[in-house]
């Protein structure tokens, strides 16, 4: 059983994440995770936040030699604006934030005690238990990439091309937008956005090759691997939507178009032609890609604050103002990435067991000896 | 802990659900269950298979003289159509059912030991317990209610109503739509469909009201209310997108368009005018109505089958048929509101605690106190 | 993942349990649940309930033509004694029972609300769950038994001999017990207590062979499997002591008498002379026989009760009487076996994975080569 | 849900720990938690390892301004004598030890890959994280102590004394012994087994007063507080048997002899004279205190090692020896107090619920006030 535990606030000393349940004799890289890292705080439109942190992973425990030992793994960010003590106190609550509600919760006054958690910095160490889980599924063939599919209503238009292409072409861009048109667009609008003192979303997409068949099961609800999918990608912050495959566009299709018809050849085994199902039925995958797509809305802080209400007063003031980026979807899409690989390496060590890499691998192999001779 | 198992298969001899962690105290009423599962029941376009299931539940443990005892309550449907030893094989896996990635994966070429608990049917028990949730919510004052917003394209166009109005006109329309004009429609491009031997899908959404600020948590990403309610509502059979709030739209608007102000009465204590956020800041309720919606694509099963493969002989044929609505989308919303009804349940025993109603329900009025005084 | 819930009151209408996780293709006979239900129901000492419930299982889903499908398995046995809405109010609380901590607890003052759900009835649908769980373990050839080491002082004082003569002695005794003289005087000792209005306890142990090394971890404190077994041995009624090999005893022994020497053979791998450490050394099993003792305390309710109160009046009253046993350690043998098969199967299935029955097995086959040529 | 994870290995970097589900505001002081590794690291016949590491907790986060804020706390013990990966490689396994047991599972001829996990240098870190769950245990009124209460068979001889005065003479006495006259003899046998190159182990006692009625559960088997204290004592290393109250004794006595007679004063409310049933029935507290017993068998590691085999050759070798000590005993008891301190936190934030101290403890005022006018 994979699992994890994360920690750390904003402005605390740290980040940490404890990632428990990987076999032993897997080699994990530090380079690898402070690449992933790196990639979650690039992105135009980005605050100042990002220009202090250069976030850097300290692997604790859980290797020795560079590689697992079937004990858990712990890994630490730094932050370099470590003052959560110091600073100043929250009582203005920003509309689109956890403030208020977080306030109401935890009985505080000084909202600044629910933000510090409830930021999206927390993501960074669940990017680095990302990219652990990567390593492990590189190890089946499994790959992942995810893209900027849309800001501010600014849609890429370039029809489907290859894994390695998206994936080339949205690590190049600043925006990981494959489409060099629309990316040229989107930065204009992110600038617009900047000088009005607002705010964008946008809409990104994860794509996972190599996936077998057979992850995930139909047997019982949680188990679904397109509910554990779904639970990780709802739950980075200021996604609001998630749709897997055509998603809500089927909703409006007949079903002779939305099912993908089953093929076979000797060479490939059983495929389809198209792929709206997202790689998964009855919540198991089936063989193709996964296509998973999220909607984020925009950063709730906005240089032009909205009205809200101080709360020892209860008078109308402006929102507080914390220092935030204009468009953060680039970084969701890492951090999107991220937690399909937790759920992917999850789904394999579950369906594959094992207490060392020779181990899962081997039964890995048997599994698909199986598949190919169905 | 509120947690539950289900068990059961299409064709097997029953549902059974056990529900665990019900504080003492609760009047459950067998009628109140059943009023529920014949919500789900009804639906223009449903198949053969309703009319041979009139699903009644019994109650088989957890509580004395009606209520319950703190014990774990379970739940049993019959089917009527028992005949899972019987039924033939099927081994053209269906197109956009588990029937392929399935055999596959439980290593089975009788997919029917597949497809039978990959069933939608399962849901039946789903709904049963949401509505032993949606009794002890009763006591918290929390209302939810589910309505169908399209059908095949057709969506609903009236402006939003109040909740009792929605409840009360989705209750009477054998779609759960509240828009007659809308319904009209749906209903022909149902017979549409059905004449075309296709099939159709849909939106729906789930309203909560009388949720209280402050369930979920911003603390920990499994534990936020936002990812709770997507995982289940994501592992509803067809579900292939869940959005919250103004959802995938919000993702081409600006902060300032999207974030809802926040307002303060002495009467009303904090309030919003607008929902964008569909009442979940940062993972928390923040006090409005929860709105969450879910895409459903069509029924797999076509009437015109899609084109498969023998698992056998590996040679082209034309995927099974089994017995299938055209349409299930206002089942499917019954079935919503079950899901929500036990996250919201769980959220609310892990904020408010306590082994009894008495207990429970004091926890929660000092809450409530601790909000209004805030 | 292998998990279960139980739900079902003393006098409720049935017990019923669902398991969730086995996989599919295991071939599941009543006749062997019954077996084990029938071996937990015999002992000398046991009350007039045991003359009425003569416990059958019934299968309600999971399988399909007598074999696992990989869907969730229901279990029900139905009460004879049914009589939960209709029995007497308890308003005296008996000592060593829930009654009194369960009343405060679920805020009752009719305690037959607590105890019926307390009661050890509800042991009869876990010793079904465990008979499951044997026919998975069968098939990895693990072998469990277990058998009464002592009642009411009076201890059996054979020499250790096999496995295979312990469970054949143990199954044609009405105590369980291996030792004909001790079990003459058991027998005599439940007479004298039933005369004196008084009840006895005693001890148990659980011998598990063909326990391949590598179960359970080191890694995190409660994956280690003596924690896991120590957990389900602790949960069953009365039970009062847990240990492992050598125990209590080894806490008063040097290092030098109690660490078991490590040799090997080409024959036989790796072994022991001894087995102080009951199969178990760092939470993780060795290779060797496990070996676990339980201390069940006598039974609580007796034929001359003891000082109570009744909680109404606060005025000191004898407690209540219901039925019960005067010993009921053999049944409780029956239950410990059957906790423990549970638990191995969960380690079993942690560690080899698998969908079905195919894959389990190839990939323990290849783990136990992996283990030969180590 | 109160909920921990732990990293770190005996000769890494360090040690780690997550603790999540606090409520916020409760005051978090790094000099109590210090104090209890203190605790740990005293105690005649320590190795060499107590004279290095001077353990000191490094909160990381979930404070600000020295109080929880409702988010994950995070906890590091730095490890002076940080090696893990120039360490020699072990490849002769230490019987009593993971070693071999670890070496098969995880598939690694360098045993070191596993004892540096299984080695009880994680306990620190579940020490300091039992310290934090004092804290919350104390706004309660619960408080914990352990004392040893045999070291290699020699026994403490006094009769039971209060609560405050077990706590008082332990923690002065270097063997956390209340017991002078045995103190003298356990320091004198654990010189003589020391001159022997060998070990010893005994046994412990672990204490909690201030326990209210109601904590833990009869309903389902894992939920009971027997079940849940005992899982993590068992899990702490060397640890082979674990008994509640008169335990293992009172296997041998009548059900008269054994079960707490209830009685009742105004001032008092319910009570027992005695406490064979160490505070716990039907798996629930029942108001008196908690009496938890472990047995610790020898430590593994002889300064005159036991036979073993080298896994490279299979020749007999003498098994590897590793820096030990000669006895455990006083800091397993400290270790003890602080898994049943977890879990007795735990248990109270399932019973009462709340977000914030001061929501947490008014569930728990209302419950005691519930429980009083019974």
């Amino acid at each position: 059983m994979l699992r994890f535990l994360t920690a750390g606030e904003s402005h605390g000393k740290c980040l940490v994440g404890i990632l428990e349940g990987m076999p032993a004799g897997l080699k994990i890289e530090e380079a690898e995770i402070n690449r992933q890292l790196t990639l979650r705080q690039k992105g135009y439109g980005r605050g100042g936040r990002m220009k202090i942190e250069k976030d850097k992973v300290e692997i604790l425990s859980g290797l020795r030699k560079g590689k697992t030992i079937g004990s858990p793994i712990a890994l630490l960010i730094k932050n370099r604006d470590f003052k959560i003590d110091t600073s100043p106190s929250i009582t203005c609550p920003r509309p689109g934030h956890a403030d208020l509600a977080g306030g109401l919760k935890y009985n505080t006054k000084d909202m600044r005690d629910v933000l510090e958690r409830a930021s999206a910095r927390e993501t960074a160490i669940r990017v680095a238990i990302g990219a652990v889980c990567r390593a492990l599924l590189r190890q089946f063939g499994i790959e992942i990439t995810a893209h900027v599919t849309s800001i501010g209503g600014v849609c890429i238009q370039i029809k489907r091309i290859s894994f390695n292409q998206i994936r080339q072409k949205a690590d190049k861009s600043p925006l990981s937008c494959m489409d060099k048109a629309a990316e040229a667009e989107m930065l204009a609008e992110i600038d617009r956005a900047k000088k009005a003192g607002d705010s964008l979303g946008g809409t990104l997409e994860v794509i996972a090759v190599g996936v077998p068949a057979g992850l995930g099961s139909c047997a019982h609800w949680e188990r679904r691997l397109d509910t554990m999918l779904t639970q990780g990608l709802m739950s980075i912050p200021a996604i609001k939507g998630v749709e897997i495959g055509t998603g809500f566009l089927s909703s409006s299709l007949r079903g002779s178009q939305v099912q993908d018809a089953i093929f076979y050849t000797k060479a490939d085994g059983f495929f389809r032609k198209s792929n709206h199902a997202g790689g998964l039925e009855g919540g198991i995958t089936n063989g193709e890609a996964l296509l998973l797509r999220c909607a984020m809305k925009p950063i709730a802080t906005l240089g032009e604050p909205l009205v809200s209400v101080d709360i020892r007063t209860k008078c109308p003031q402006k929102a507080a103002v914390e220092r935030a980026d204009i468009c953060a979807v680039p970084a969701a899409s890492v951090v999107a990435g991220a937690v399909v690989a937790f759920s992917l390496a999850e789904a394999c060590l579950e369906k594959f067991g094992g207490d060392s890499l020779a181990e899962t691998k081997r039964n890995y192999q048997g599994y698909l000896k199986q598949v190919k001779t169905f």
